[in-house]
């Protein structure tokens, strides 16, 4: 469409490319951005300006934050001595909005995918063997799928002998699920790992 | 959650204000522009702050472009003597996606809505009824809701003895529609406007 100014129209595909934006709802956002725009097209434009110079990947952990190491890196009350492993920043959001408390954590950056080519070289791992031993606990708060197994199986292995403890997230119903919507692997799962009430 | 800086949280915030994204996915936005800043986070500020600076509301039709008057109302192809009338900017957008033809165009910014407090006054009808005798034909493409049917019913009134033609779109099935997932209203008005084949 050349109806509406080449600035208008690069806008929209920029925003299209955004994760659960499609080119329908990239244009309905860029036209409420240009009718609010005092409220929120020139605040928003001067936040990513502003973003775009501070965010930093934490040389540590792998975080995004605006300095590095990242604050929770940085943070003295989190030497509780356990780490927590995920595969990407936005499983590290997740869990720290879950309140997991005073923990460190370890960004993969990925999984083990060898049909993708991305091998351990690829990953954070090499960065992940040199820290663990300052923890007494590691948990693989690794996704249920075939990679993420993979990948924490590899992990295990390397850390063969080492002296800390490896750990991976509990398998269950969630809270709030209906076991009939339910996997049977999860179920079965969730059965095997039974606790007393 | 404090844990990722004031500039990532405050660009969260503001994609969550845009249609079609929430909390969650305003997250996951930002996540993908941060970690492909090169090829998404600075091209998308530097077009934000090139569309704020370009970005204006034609004077003759209140569509949004780059130039004042836009395009369309510059365009001298577009001299049919054809007026559409439509609420909003993306329904100028939708009906040129539509490839309608050369026609101009007149955006309303809204529906007559007493209940709301908006009055003739409140959209852009007195500028409507200016340009309304420069066209042979008026077609009213306001939706097919209450407030539009009431809106296009008072634009009718008040252009009762101008002699310019007024018509609307037709209602009936959506091509590729079927039948079962229609309701009354919509099957009843396409079997009363049934036509020859």
């Amino acid at each position: 469409m050349s109806t509406s100014g080449p600035e208008i129209e690069q806008l929209i595909q920029l925003f299209a490319r955004l994760p659960g934006l499609g080119p329908r709802s990239a244009r309905r956002a860029v036209l409420q951005l240009i009718k609010k725009k005092d409220q929120l097209m020139i605040p928003l434009s001067a936040a990513l300006e502003r973003a775009v110079e501070a965010v930093r990947t934490c040389e540590v952990c792998g975080n995004v934050d605006t300095i590095s190491p990242c604050r929770i890196c940085s943070d003295p009350r989190r030497e509780s001595g356990m780490l927590i492993v995920v595969e990407d920043v936005a499983d590290l959001w997740a869990l720290e909005r879950a309140g997991v408390g005073a923990v460190r954590y370890h960004v993969l950056g990925g999984v083990l995918s060898p049909l993708d080519g991305i091998g351990p070289d690829d990953l954070s791992i090499d960065g992940l063997l040199r820290r663990a031993p300052q923890f007494s606990e590691l948990v693989l708060a690794v996704n249920a799928t075939v990679e993420g197994q993979t990948t924490a199986h590899y992990i295990t292995d390397r850390l063969a002998g080492s002296g800390v403890r490896v750990t991976r997230l509990a398998h269950g119903v969630p809270v709030g699920g209906e076991l009939d919507y339910l996997d049977e692997g999860t179920l079965s799962q969730a059965l095997k790992a039974r606790t007393e009430i």
